[in-house]
């Protein structure tokens, strides 16, 4: 069953440099949860902005047909790591349709902070 | 007084292995909360997506004409429980119109975390 | 400039019964903060629906033109006040276009949790 | 790539009056994010709306072509600065397609908190 659209975007985006807790599970992250429904893999691209100079990217992940990946910026390498403590924002096209949401979890103070957001879509 | 949509798409899941504080009520947890407003009951279907298997129900569940039901993914049984700590993505399917909000609750340390959005819907 | 909807559902709805810190700052709250950036009062109807009894009020609100209301859940009495730890959802009519966000402040633990969201909306 | 709207708004508006941590990282503060992914400068303007005064603006803010603008609202300052611990909302418009994501963090309390949802938008 495919859902979802082919176009989004997250205009906040903050990888906090420092963690308290037990890795990975605990240490600040921030990710990119996509949802591919359809019978296709779905091939995605994420282009990041930053405030004060070029984009970089694409990024690229596969997304396999029935699949879920939860994307975390702070592991992307290719073509370079996402600065930490730095404001960004990322636009994610994929060909075919998919779902997005946009989850960080903070653990900068040694209690951990949440937040969520299904991102911005266009059809 | 019927609002919403038949399809949904909650893109993160994750429901954290373990609590802080008393339960159910600080029990780490994850929901779809299920808003039914109109006159005829609600028959709602949850598939749920993994990384690396095929996805796995439907789980079933029941909206009664203008009630609402939050529905706890850490207490779904049947076909089978949902793994712990573990990345998942869901769509949810209904009958009738209805509007689907995504919500934990993170104890996993002594002071809890939310976090809530709007579910992605399609008409 | 009018901008927003005249229907909104919260499908997520939770008044946590303890709270920590000074009030009412830091009392455990829901809100929905409504927008009225038009030129002409908004006049608020909001039905609160339950797992297992049939839904209460209307209760009424006014925003007046070009003004913001954060309305507190657990501050409503008339018809009657919203149970505290209990499930709840809610439908928010205007005879204006309003937008409409969702937010929780949980303070049962010694530090407080937030999350928020906009609200879904139809024409 | 353009991308989004010209027309945004945010019911909830506040900004916490204390703080805890090193500034300015972890000083309580609300954000509009702006993601302008297009070709051209985004000259954007925010009205800001009260309970009980008249809305203060428009504020204005260049987000250039390709950019991001994380904008703290604490720091708008012209044409005043915005009260603390004071509900309020906002209208964010702009000449160019941009889209806009609402982030605040708590420090009021020891541990921080933190919201965010993808703004309300029409055409």
């Amino acid at each position: 069953m495919a859902i979802g659209r082919t176009q989004w975007a997250i205009a906040e985006g903050y990888i906090p440099g420092t963690s308290h807790g037990p890795a990975p599970a605990m240490t600040s992250h921030e990710a990119a949860c996509l949802l591919n429904a359809g019978e296709r893999d779905a091939h995605v691209e994420i282009m990041v902005y930053f405030t004060d100079r070029d984009p970089v990217g694409p990024y690229r992940a596969l997304v396999p047909a029935r699949r879920t990946v939860h994307l975390r910026f702070n592991e992307l390498k290719d073509p370079e790591e996402i600065p930490r403590d730095t404001p960004y924002a990322s636009i994610i096209t994929s060909d075919e349709p998919i779902v997005v949401q946009h989850t960080r979890l903070d653990s900068r103070q040694a209690e951990n902070a949440l937040l969520s957001t299904i991102a911005y879509s266009e059809a």
